[in-house]
This record gives structure tokens, sequence and C-alpha cells, in this order.
């Protein structure tokens, strides 16, 4: 049985950076954890019709690992599937939007997410709407820098500082999320330089996951 | 140019149904108004999977029509594709329960939804949440009905008079939205019964199709 | 039978300025759009005592064109005496902050208003409240102009270009309504200027309007 | 200098109980407290329009009091002119509906509305809402009783009780509110009756204004 | 390393059913799981200074357990103290109730709890409050049965039905919460009964806990 | 009978600043007001571990005073041990956070709070989710001073005019708390410079606590 983290973009190199990103939790895991790329996914998942679009492959892909799967994390911060996805399953399916989510608000009062693209905000407003958590939202600011500009460290960490410093000091968000899998490289130096909690949002999903299926055996 | 309202389930029989309940408004209309079957959806939506795995085809479906296109309708109470739709085309776009509900909010001060089937409650709950509109919510309440009972109309307008009867005088609803395309037939009467205003969403959703097309052409 | 909008202001030359706003949608009505002045109510409504003022004239001025009535529009952002007006009214009855946000929410998740003056803010905010969409609101930021200032296009603009990118850039909206019949000149330009649609609330409410004459005739 | 009670309705026997409803405090307050009738209003206030309307008469009868005034309380549930009595005058100005809500909510975490008639809802609705609380409201429940038949003590008792119950046990409220100014006389019974504290509006915002006329001599 | 899950009230039969209510997610725990009573607790925590009450012994207890700790679990349904060690203590600290709602949130669109005593509602409802996630919540009713008697197995299930039949159809609930940890015998039972997930809190929180402990490695 | 006002910090000269700060309104007071100190109180509340530390003490303290009590006011703006003491006690319970908060409501729309120092600010947050009023407030802004620092009287009015500001014209809000009892003596510049209402929470809370004592007599 196995905790399967479904990458549901087709770019290889996020998937590995996601594995990368839980490794440290392997050990702490009563189940492996796998990291999965989507092969029917987009590149990268930038518009609603992305996310609508890999729901279809996402399900069948989850549906032939259902006897093997102890849990299911959606690795995108759209929660690509999730709702379709709970209905197929009878294992525990949680998305890293949302698990970042929750578990943010066991570490502060007012979490702050910080987004790629501002064009990706209305999207998480949608959801955190969803969830009924728009109270415990401080603020969601765009660094306007690409998926593929994120390799760019520098000018990365600079717009993380930027913006995780206005989320702080205006939106006075005092926990920040990460809304986007490819940023886990630079979540611990932006808590030592903010002096705030930041939630990787895989690893959030990833724990959560870990937890679930130890929930599963009560019942 | 014409609207067009897109029925995303493959059932005719629908569709007809939709094309009579806004037969009325036609001579109203500056535009003719097509109804539409989307030939790839599944024979009703019932699920969280068929509300996603119709976006692609409607998206599909809608972007070979942009070009005669004076607005879009999507016409099945979970809005499938609504903001996949609005990114992708740049006419006006409506959907049913969106329109239904902010109609609603012209007519009453919490309005009541009739639903189907319990299952499609937390669907539309989500919706609700992510519209913001949860505080002008009376309840959400099932008809335990299928779309093909839906057909027999003795049983289905005493369960619509029961279920009626419970959100005006428990839920305290002074405006009821009927929260699926296939009720159209009943709305006249149920409003009679109750003392309410009953909306019906294709109704609602063409009508402010209707006046977005005269909107446009200010800008 | 007439689409009524009525300005509750004595000022001819805001009547002036509704009617030219709304001209282009005629052809697109199926019925005439006429534009009124409240002969009774003050040059401009500024105060609450204003607000609460014209709704005995406002009443009394409807219903003698109840008759000849398709709808009825109220062309003032504090949509004085809209509760009222709908109890006394068989007609749709439509108020233009009202119709603005509703529209607005199908246009993007988190709408800005641009106010003329600051004092009209916590009167919007009840209404907002009232409305139960204050999730979505973005901000809601003042001019600081009076209504007679608006004449001085260039400082005008200039205004507009900096409330609406602090609405932008700072509170996130991503859809912003004029909030005032007095800015229509205005839309297009600072559409353009900000790249977000803009809200004209007249317009928006006689848009409704002509989609609700139609969804009359369906009962 | 005196705090005065306006009764916006122009039937002397409402003035005259909520005269001996605030009797008890008299002795309790620094300034004399006088209830007082607005010639100008309708017999009761029962449509929005009757609301409206009231608000021209009541501004002037307040201006005409303001030198001697030491805060104003409007005395019937809808709060009629609150907002543009605030506006005019320099003294404390409190709403019995306002005044019972923020009452109520330090004394259970729940608060019941018990309306006359179920037509009064919608705008209670619109009033919390624009308050902000609605999070804090249980329901608000008519005893379809107009005031007329109010007089009607076994009747009337009975269905406090019938209404109040519930508010208790089907809606979870923990305080109650009477939704009117012709209640008075059945609070204390009431309260015994069900077990809950039970507000009386006039009373409540009477202790409000007591409070404030101490409070503003601080400033 | 431990994850402690600390009863707050004095009874060791209460921390007795905690520990067996978690036995068989030990296996799945990286590390040891243990049960512990607050010897300087009352017997049962009933009321708001019971709740506030044990936060300094707790903090005391907890402060020994520091450097030993994995995590911390409060396991109250008051959470009692939460927010006080998350500020002692570097380590994880999670409540019952918080824990819960969260994972409810995962499960359901609209959570119902089931509580003891109709006294504990009001707490329950600041504290839902204080999480900002109203929207989320169907309703919270009682069984007005004490701790003692749970015992009575016949009587206490029944009533657990019969609430909790009506938080699902009344209510509209679509997961329930065990809003007391002495409730766990039934959580299976219940969950077939009803057709609902039933979320047993103690169990709840040391899930999240063993997710916990495997986030921690990540930073 | 005496309303008493207890600091439940140990620190006399915060409690001389409370009793200087309500002298103004003793002569309208029915009863003596007494401001009391805490024995057992920490020197000052600053974590969440002092406002839960002292309730025990508070509600010893207070139930020694509760047959000469007409009234008790909490006098921290955390309002510890609030809902404990009107459990506890027969009396109307202020706390100053929530007196201060619900008498803003009556002076202005958007309430924003002033806070010392930005720890303070989630267990406010927390607080303001439990009354259910966060769509009421504008924002939360620190002075990042401790409360000896208070004294400095220049710095800690450059503060306060720098953080009023940006609560008006950032945040919106359009009257103001001076969240902690020491901040009484600028009340009144403060107000004067910025051109809105201040709301000094000792003083909010004991005003009201007059009128309770008034309210009492009614039932």
């Amino acid at each position: 049985m196995t905790i399967y983290i479904v990458n549901p973009n087709s770019t290889q190199a996020v998937t590995d950076g996601i594995d990368r990103s839980v490794d440290p939790m392997r050990p702490f895991s009563p189940v492996p954890i796998e990291a999965r790329t989507l092969a029917e996914g987009p590149p990268g998942i930038e518009t609603q019709a992305h996310v609508d679009g890999v729901v279809g492959p996402l399900l069948s892909h989850c549906a032939a690992l259902e006897d093997t799967a102890s849990a299911f994390v959606v690795a995108c911060y759209s929660d690509p599937g999730l709702a379709a996805l709970r209905e197929q399953s009878a294992r525990p399916v949680l998305g890293i939007a949302e698990a970042s989510i929750l578990t943010a608000m066991t570490m502060g009062q007012r979490f702050g997410i910080v987004s790629i693209l501002s064009r990706s905000i209305p999207r998480h407003m949608r959801y955190v709407g969803a969830m009924g958590v728009m109270d415990r939202l401080a603020a969601d600011m765009p660094l306007e820098l690409g998926v593929l500009e994120l390799a760019d460290r520098d000018r990365t960490f600079e717009r993380l500082r930027t913006v995780g410093t206005r989320l702080r000091d205006e939106a006075m968000a005092d926990v920040l999320i990460l809304g986007c899998a490819g940023m886990t490289a630079y979540c611990a130096d932006l808590e030592d330089h903010l002096g705030l909690p930041v939630v990787e949002p895989c690893r959030a999903a990833a724990a959560m996951a870990i937890g679930r299926v130890a929930l599963e055996k009560t019942n």
C-alpha cells in the first residue's frame, strides 16, 4: 500500500521536486510515498481549462491505483479533481491547497498566500470561498513569475521576500502558504527571513495523508 | 448573432424542455436564442466527475460557436465550465445556477434551493460558498427524485410542495430556486401554491444574457 | 410599456448623462427606455437624509407610472427606496448599486468600488453587508471629488487612475464598479488603462431590466 | 437635558407602553427619560414605505429637540432614520433593533428574534446583514399577529411560547429578542417559561443611552 | 520522542478510553502515543471555569514533557489551553475540537456536532466562530446526557441516532463530529446507522499529530 | 452596590489610570464605580498564558464581591474570564474588548483596532471571530510599543498618529478602538488629529455597565 502523490501536470521535473520535497518525511510514514506524473496533463496548469481538463485523466490514473493506494494527494495548488476523486475513491483523498490551508489554520490566525501569477488569484478566491474560510485569509498576492522563471533563484527569492513582507506588514498575515508546488526550495529561507511559519503545500498534504492512513485503521 | 444555451448533457429531451421554457422570451430578445445539446455529455450530470468531464467538450463546442455568439448560457445547475468558458470566450458567459441565485437576490432576502437529490447538495454548497453568498441561503433541500422520476407529475409536484413548504416555514426562505433544469413545468404552480416567487434557472440565465447582449453594445 | 430609469435627484444634467449612457442599448431593448428626473429630489444625493428623503416622492412618481412600466430602475448609487418600491410595484425593480454589484460578480471574483467621497463609504458598506456579499468586496475607495468637480476631466481621470490602481494592486480587485451615476464618460478609458472590466452602474441596471422584461413574459 | 425616546408611529398607546416599560429605569438615569410620539407617523410601521416615510418628520422632530437632548432613541424595530439621525445630531443616537441585538450579544451566543409578522423578516434580515452579525443570528420567526392582535393576552402569550420554543429547540437560540416595541408586557413571563434571557428592545436601548450620556462626559 | 495526548480532566477512565480509541493507530505512528491524565484537572470539564482553570496545570504538565515530546494533543472538546500551549511549546500542538473540525472539512461540506449538553454549545459556537468556519457548520445539537450517563449504552445510542438523524435531515449535515472524548465506542455504529462519516475527535487529532511529526522533519 | 472594574494585572498604576479614565462618569452613574487590582495577576497581560492564568483568581476575586456588585467590568483588552464570570455571576458582566467593539459598531461602520504589540493581534482576531463581527473590522495594527514604553508621550503619540492614519486611509476604518487599557490619555488628541471617533475601552465598558444597572431594575 502506498500514498500516491499525483502531479497533474506532465512535467517530470515538477514531480521530481515534489519527490525531493517530501523525501525527509518517508522514514516517518507507515507506507511508501510515491510521486507520480500525470502523463496526459499539460506541461503546467495555468488556466481554469487546464484545471478542469486534467480531471478525467486524473480519475482514470487514480482508479488504476485504487487497489494499492493508502491515500491520494493531488499535487497542484488548484486541487483539480479533488471533489470528483473523493466521490470515486474509497481512500483518503487530499489536495495540496486544501491541506495547506487547514494546516496553516493551526499555525496562525490569518494566512497569506503567495501566488505565482495574479491570474491564479480569482481561482484561489473561489476556492477559499468554497472552503468557507475567507475570514482567515489575510491576502493572496502574486510574484508575477511564471513557473519557468522560478528557476532564477535570486530574482525569485527577492520577489518572495517582497511579497512575503507585504503579506506580513500590510495584510497582517501571521502564517504564509506557498501557493504552488514549485517553491519548495525557498521555504526554509523565507521562514527565516520573515520570522513567520511558511507552509509548503505538498509537505502539508503528505503529512495529512500519513495521519489519515493511521486514522483509517480505526474504522 | 445568437444566444446559445448549451445543455451539457446529451439528452435531447432536456434540451427540448429548456427550449420550451425560454420560448416566451424570444420575442423580447434582440437576437435569436438557440438551445443546443452537448452530444459528448453524459445522459445526465449527476456526479462531480460528470461536471468536470463535460468541461473539455463544452469548451470545444463553444469555441466553434464563438464567432456567431452574442452570449453563452451553460444550462446545468452545477454550472460546469463556467470559469473556464469565461477565460476562453470574449462573449458574456452565464451559468444557470449563478444567474438564478443573483436573480433570486433581487426578489427576496433568503433563497431556498430545491435540489433533485441530496448528493447534489454538497456541490451546491461549495458553489454558494465560492459565490460568497452563503448568508443569503436559507437552505438547500432535496426532492430525492432522479431526473427520470421527475416525469411523474403528481408525485413530483407533491414533493415540490412538501420541500417548498419546509423551505418557506422551517428555513424561512422568501424566494425559491428550482435547482435543476428539469422542473420548469412546475414553476408557476409552485409559485401559486406557496405564495413565494420561484426562479426557474434557465429563464433567469436567458434573461440575464439578453441584458448582457445590450450591455456589450455600450463598450 | 417602458423601462423607466428614475434619477432621484433633481439635476436634469445628471438625467441627461444617464440617458446618453444607456442610449446605445436602446436598439437591443424590447421596450423604450426613458430616463426621468425626480423633480422633488435634492440637486444631489449626498447624505443619508437625502437618501431617505427621496423615497416618498420616488414612490409617488413611480406609482403614477406603474400602468405603463415594464420595469423600474432607481438611478442613484445608494439605491434609495429600492425595498419600498419592490413592495409597492408589481413590476421588476432594480437599483444601480445592487445591479452593478451582481453584474460585477459575474465578471470578476473581487469587486472594487470607486466612490466620490469618503462619507459615502459607510453607507455603501451597510448596503454591501445587507446584500450579504462582503466577501466579494475588495475595497471601496474615494476620489474625494464632489459631483460638480467631476466635470474637470483631467483631474477626475487622474484620480480615477490613482484610485483604480490602488484597488487593483493593493486591494486585489479584479473588477471595478463606478460608484456614482456621474462617471460614465470615463468608463471605457479606465478599463483600457487598468486592464480590468469596469462596470458602469446605470448600464448594468438597464441591462438587467431588459432581461427582466423578457423574464416576466414567462410567468 | 433629556433622553428622548421617539416612537415614530402616531399611536399614543404605543408610546404609553414604552413609557411604562422604561419607567423602572428612571431612578437610575442621570437625566430624565421622555417618551414621545411622532405625530406625523402612520398608526403603525408595517411596510418599508412606512419606515422610509417617517425619516423626514423624525429628523425634524429631533432637530427641534437637539439643544435639550442628552441622547435619542428611535423606538421602532426597523430603526428608521438611525443613520440619518446620526449624521444630523451631535448627540448619541440609538435604535431599539441595533441596541437589542448588541445587548443580546452579551447575554448569549446566538440570538433569536420574535417578529410580529413574516413580512417584517426580510427587512430585519437586511438589517442584521448590514450590522454584519448574521453569524450570531439563530433565526427570526413570526408570531403572525398584527399589532392590534397583540392585545389578546392569552393568544399572544401562547404564540410567544410556541415561537420561543422553536427558536430555542430548533434554531438553537440561547437568548431571545422581542422584535417589536409592543411585547413588553410578556417579557418576564416568557423568560421564566423558556429559561432563556429575553431582551426587551426599548429597555435595552434606554439602558445603552443612559450609559452613553455618562460616556459623553469623558470627551 | 512521544506524541502526548493529555486528557485535561482527572478521570483515569476517560484517559483509558482515549488510549483504547487510538490504539489501532499505534502501528502506523512513527513514535509512541501516550495518553496521560492531568491529575490537577476536575473530574470532568463542564463549565467555562473548568476550561480556563486547567490551562495553568496543563501548561506545567506539558512543559515538563517538552524535551521528550514529538507533539501534544489536548484531549477535551473545548480545546483548553490550545493557544497558550502553542505559544509555550516548540512542538506541534493540536486540539481535538479543532482537529476534528478540520478533518470533517475534508470529508463533507457541512459538519454537524453532537454535544453532550446544551450548555456546551455556546462555548462551541464561540470556538467555531474564532476558527472562522461558521459557514461550514450545519448545527450543533445536544444529547442532554451527562458524562456518567453516557455509560448507559442503549439510551446513549438511541439519543445519538435521534440527534444524528436531526443533524442529517433537518440541518443538512453531511459529516458528523462527536463533540466529546467519551463517545468513541459509538462511532462506527453511528456511521453505519446514518450513512454519513462520523469523526471521532481524539483519533482525528492523533492522526493529524502523526502527520505533523513527519512534517517537522522537513524543516 | 457598586460597579467593580477589575484590572486583572497586578500593576496598581494601570488601575489608577483606569480610575482616572472613568472618573468623569461617576456623577452620571447610579452607583459607585470602583477600580480594583487583581493582586494575583501578572504585572502585565501579554501572553495567552497570562490571559488564561488570571481567570481562576479573577473568578475568586469577583465571587467575594458578588453580594455588593451591581455589575462587573473586566478591564483587559483580552477580556480574560469573561465567559466564565458570566457563568458564575448573576450580575451583568462586561469586558472592555467586547464593550468597545459593540460601542464602536454604533459610531462607525468599520472599526480599526490599535494594538500595543503585533503578537496580541492573533488573540484579538480569534476574539473578533468568536464575536462574529469580522465583517465590521477594518484592520488591527500594532504600535509595537510595550506597556512601559507607552509612558514616552511623544513617541507614543507619534506612533498612534501613524497607525491611526494607516487604519483610516489604507484600511478604510471610520472609527478606532484603543486596544489596551493604557492609552486613555491619548484618546481625545487622537480623535482631534484624525477626525474620527476613538473609543477608549474602559470608558465604553463602564458606560455599558451603567446602563445595565438600570436595565436590571426592569426585570
